[in-house]
């Protein structure tokens, strides 16, 4: 066990602005597995969940609820792995472990308190593939939940916009909000094939390319009386172009601003916030950290849809440790289809 | 009676991008009061009410909620003014009556639905002066009234901003939120004279120039917990600054955004509106029209706090109807402390 290497990509440098996610900011390192104190057990990784935050843990100043990644340090990261030593009663050997692993074969860990439930917890009996986990039955499904719930107020009848509609957050919202009895489902990506895709694989009524030409005229097509909901983790300028499609009393669900979030040279603000004053709309900030109390109801309703077929696996799997940079930076370059996904080994 | 002169401003033509209010896009004219109709009534104007919203009306696409005057036509205008003749059995001679009066000494009149309530009521026995009519008993108070309570969501012991605090809603939402208990009641203004009118006259706890090289800081120490609630009627770099102050789950009330709305070259989208997201918080544009239905409740709580001395009559009067567009370019200008009223005759 002792003579196990532990491969881990380690932070050497903080990117330039509109610098991308890649290999050049990490440092590939192999040193032993530690060993767990009291009360610890060791996770071996099998997926990582790239996601758009961990470029913000490397921006110093613009990781506003974690904070960055000292320099030296093994790049944070969730995943899903399997306990393969235990010196803690109620973590046994061989059972499976959702947390921040870090970009790492091996990590010690312990139990935290429960308002870590979204990100860390022990599963005993897991759905295969175990990845559903960090994704649909995890923390992109839950946030897609709490966000179209909550801040979206989502109801039968609705006509509904979600931006990175591709992307794991949103192929669940689209599915949630049709599942909550939406009218018109419609998804915005950034290229025709994943349109279709989304028409296709996931039910959108209808998917729009927001780099047309037209899309202004499309959004109009595909909103005659306008836009009851918009789930938008995008910002930007299809942010403020579906600002001024919006019905009266909408209501914006603001998931993330991908689009500007670490590119301070596209960020214009949304003049068309003025929108929300002419329909009598409400834009609302969410996070799915503060819902964790309810996660017990999120994780029964999705994984009762999924399991009747309703709410479908959409990932998009890379596969080694050695690519998790590539891994994130598709998601900026908007090349993944469902949630993002590194395996790190086989599943067992 | 039939000899009256009624002198009237006329559209003459549409102000070019940035082009403040002034008499050049008038005609004035003097024609004969028009003879009422069975059921109509004639009107004396005695004052009128300019507003930030007239500037719309003469501006082709940027009149969201009434649409613009045609050009020839007699400017439109909120009034009270005196009945002297009528047609209708329930208007009498000598009852007062607040309405779209225009711009002219007379107008021939008749009921609205009563969707109209706010702007258009007969009133037997107003207090006075008349003008508490067109301010904090009436639009202007109602505005702040159902922006506080409902977008707004005011509660005891919430921190609360409040821009264009020296004007006619705003210096009525500082006081308003006080009664409702806020803990500090915090005003912006365009001139540290302002601010000191808004300490001394209206008991606002602190007031800040937004024109200070240091508004930022300032906002820091006034709101060291940050901002709870956000009466923004303003907009711009104002808004944008402000957002960077929220507290969590703060709530945002847009009531208008007067610093961009004319001025398309100023315009910039508040790309703070992503604190938002940080602090879960809600950005609600809400219509005062659109809460007629609860006029009654508006007026009685407006009337009380009025009578017994918490809400501060305050009007800035300028005298005669020549006088209206450059009343109106005041509230662009800022010139204004409290409610802008034009006195187009003495009260009888």
């Amino acid at each position: 066990m002792r003579k196990l290497i532990n491969r881990q990509w380690r932070v050497a440098r903080y990117p330039a602005n509109d610098e991308p996610m890649s290999s050049a900011l990490f440092e590939w390192c192999e040193t032993p597995v530690p060993q767990p104190q009291a009360n610890e057990f060791v996770v071996k990784t099998i997926y990582l969940a790239p996601g758009p935050a961990l470029r913000g843990y490397l921006d110093p100043g613009h990781a506003p609820f974690f904070g960055n990644v000292p320099l030296g340090e093994v790049m944070r990261g969730r995943g899903i792995g399997q306990i393969i030593e235990s010196r803690h009663p109620d973590y046994a050997v061989g059972e499976y472990f959702v947390g921040s692993l870090g970009w790492q074969d091996y990590s010690v860990q312990q139990p935290r308190g429960k308002e870590f439930i979204f990100s860390t917890k022990k599963i005993s009996n897991p759905l295969k593939p175990l990845s559903l986990e960090l994704g649909i039955l995890g923390q992109s499904g839950a946030t897609a939940y709490f966000g179209l719930l909550e801040a979206g107020r989502v109801k039968p009848g609705d006509n509904v916009l979600i931006s990175a509609a591709a992307g794991g957050v949103g192929s669940a919202a689209g599915q949630i909000a049709r599942i909550k009895g939406a009218n018109n489902v419609v998804g915005l990506a950034g290229s025709d094939k994943k349109c279709r895709w989304l028409i296709d694989e996931l039910q959108f009524d209808r998917a729009l390319n927001y780099t047309s030409d037209h899309f202004d005229a499309e959004l109009s097509a595909a909103f005659p009386g306008g836009i009851d909901l918009f789930f938008d983790s995008v910002g930007g300028d299809v942010l403020n172009t579906a600002l001024a499609h919006l019905a009266r009393h909408a209501r914006v669900a603001l998931c993330g601003f991908i689009a500007t979030d670490y590119y301070p040279t596209a960020a214009a603000g949304p003049i068309n916030y003025r929108y929300l004053l002419y329909q009598r709309a409400t834009m609302q900030g969410f996070i799915v950290f503060d819902y964790w109390e309810r996660f017990t109801e999120a994780e029964n309703a999705l994984r009762g849809w999924h399991q009747s077929g309703e709410l479908k696996l959409c990932e998009d799997v890379t596969d080694g440790l050695e690519h998790m940079p590539s891994a994130v930076q598709d998601l900026f370059s908007g090349n993944n289809y469902g949630v993002k996904i590194c395996r790190v080994c086989a599943e067992t």
